[in-house]
């Protein structure tokens, strides 16, 4: 008998599930549409048959723990997926309880970034931290905190909100109705915009303007980077100028060994690590200096999504094990 | 026998110390001159045998659980004082062990503001609360935050700088050497010089214009607006709204459920509480909205610094005991 945790992300396009063992290894996993179906709960029957699907193809003897849910909105406290704006489902959707009812085992959820933070505890970088963050630099820009070796959920379950917190005052308008969010400036579309407004602001030739702004990436931007594009190494430096001071904010509220970055716009790599880095130590009080790492995140990120739902699990299990029973 | 906690906390100027039961009763209370030994050995000799007088004029049977120390740039990790600009003892001064040589008990030290949230924790408003923050507006600006029932010390034992996190980018000049920190507009000093931007800027009357800007404390400013006084009432609002900015920026790191102010400028009581509040209501991300409650400290202000440093003895022991035997 193999144990074994489920996890599974949903996003708004597709829902990624796997089987993963305790070390972190994905035994097998695949996708389904999130919006195939009319109801969550025929959405929840079809992600268990395809889950049932994927167990029999493994053709071992699974000891499932547990089932871990990374979803936009999770509640941990509740179980609840609320008002998510990029998923189909209203209001407050009890996705646990309605995985219950297939599994009976323990179901834990809560958001694709804290349940990044977990996966780099359990599986990846962080293993052995107590006091670390996750930022993902994706579509958006989330955040896991884990401080003294627990993830920081607050009150209501829904700490952790980096992406949200002011860069500029009355900067860039969020797409959360706010102005001048961490997000505006460091997400995919953040990048993006900065690159237009370099454009506009410079004549300096430049790759990047003969590629039509909807369809820009920061995977052009760091092309063009490798290439010396100036337009394109200025907007990582000034994307870095905004995010590191951004993490120095950070590190006066949690004062973490490290920072894992993650996600599209960490992978134009020391590009935007190395200025993010040095503008963070420029604004760090006397006390934090040269004690913060900024490093990519461990996890492999194609299956980085399922590792991280799945290693809720693991970490829950650590969690209700008496202290005690742990030093045995 | 009692059951007791000593209390100590170490300001640049005084050093306070005291006798506390398990309920936050004072017992005994007195203080010494911080500054009045050649040596921290001296000091803290001198510290010891003024405890000492205070448990014999009791003349009551005491159990000493622990002492617990609040003290500036104290790091709980390491029971050492490290490079504290407002003492006379240079470097890193390991104060838990020089205490630890008269007391054969736990020696428990962290900064002032940390030792008012574990206070406030044992004793005052948040008993029972696992997520809240407490946030001290005196000569500086401190704060100290429980996650999941635990203070937040990050990975170097100085987490909880709030003070220092930037309000405004590029705004007033902080004592630390940086710009725009929420403590150089939320602080004593903070809101004096708003008083005197704002008399700088209008013409309007104000009592404040006949206090000499040395003298000018936030009681001044809360006598004038008291009496109706724009300038007074302006600044209070102007100081609101930053802090509540920033505080809007705190909650979307950690969701307190409730969070605690403390000190001279907080006496000002609903002038500088309401437009906080309102401000930071304004600045909350949706989810987070109508959720997190702004109030006045429950530690009674003139015994809180020796409250909460005798509470850091009761959260350890609490700490020590293994969750399995809390439950029973």
């Amino acid at each position: 008998m193999k144990s074994v945790a489920i996890g599974i992300d949903i996003g708004g396009t597709n829902t990624k599930y796997g089987i993963v063992d305790p070390q972190g290894n994905l035994l097998a996993s695949s996708s389904i549409s999130t919006s195939r179906d009319k109801t969550v709960e025929e959405y929840v029957q079809s992600v268990h048959d395809a889950i049932q699907v994927l167990i029999q193809e493994l053709d071992e003897e699974l000891e499932i723990q547990g089932v871990g849910i990374g979803a936009p909105n999770a509640n941990y406290y509740t179980g609840t997926i609320e008002y998510a704006p990029n998923l189909a489902w209203k209001g407050v959707v009890p996705i646990a309880d309605l995985f219950g009812k297939f599994f009976d085992v323990p179901i834990v959820i809560t958001n694709d970034a804290n349940a990044a933070a977990v996966g780099e505890m359990i599986y990846g970088g962080a293993t052995g931290m107590k006091n670390f963050c996750v930022i993902t630099l994706g579509t958006g820009v989330g955040s896991g905190f884990v401080v003294n070796g627990d993830l920081v959920y607050g009150h209501d379950g829904f700490a952790g909100e980096f992406g949200h917190v002011t860069a500029i005052p009355k900067g860039r308008l969020c797409t959360c109705g706010r102005l001048g969010c961490v997000e505006t400036y460091a997400s995919a579309r953040g990048v993006v915009l900065t690159v237009q407004e370099l454009l506009a602001g410079s004549t300096e030739p430049s790759a990047l303007r003969k590629i039509l702004p909807e369809d820009l990436t920061p995977k052009d931007v760091f092309d063009a980077a490798e290439s010396g594009d100036q337009i394109a190494i200025d907007t990582f430096n000034q994307t870095g100028k905004i995010l590191g001071r951004s993490l120095a904010d950070l590190v006066a509220f949690l004062s973490p060994q490290t920072i894992f970055i993650f996600g599209g716009v960490a992978r134009a790599g020391d590009w935007i690590l190395e200025p993010t880095k040095r503008y963070m130590e420029d604004h760090l009080l006397a006390i934090y200096k040269d004690k913060v790492n900024i490093v990519p995140s461990k996890l492999p990120e194609s299956d980085a999504a399922i590792l991280g739902a799945s290693s809720l699990v693991w970490q829950e299990i650590q969690r209700n094990t008496p202290k005690i029973m742990q030093n045995n």
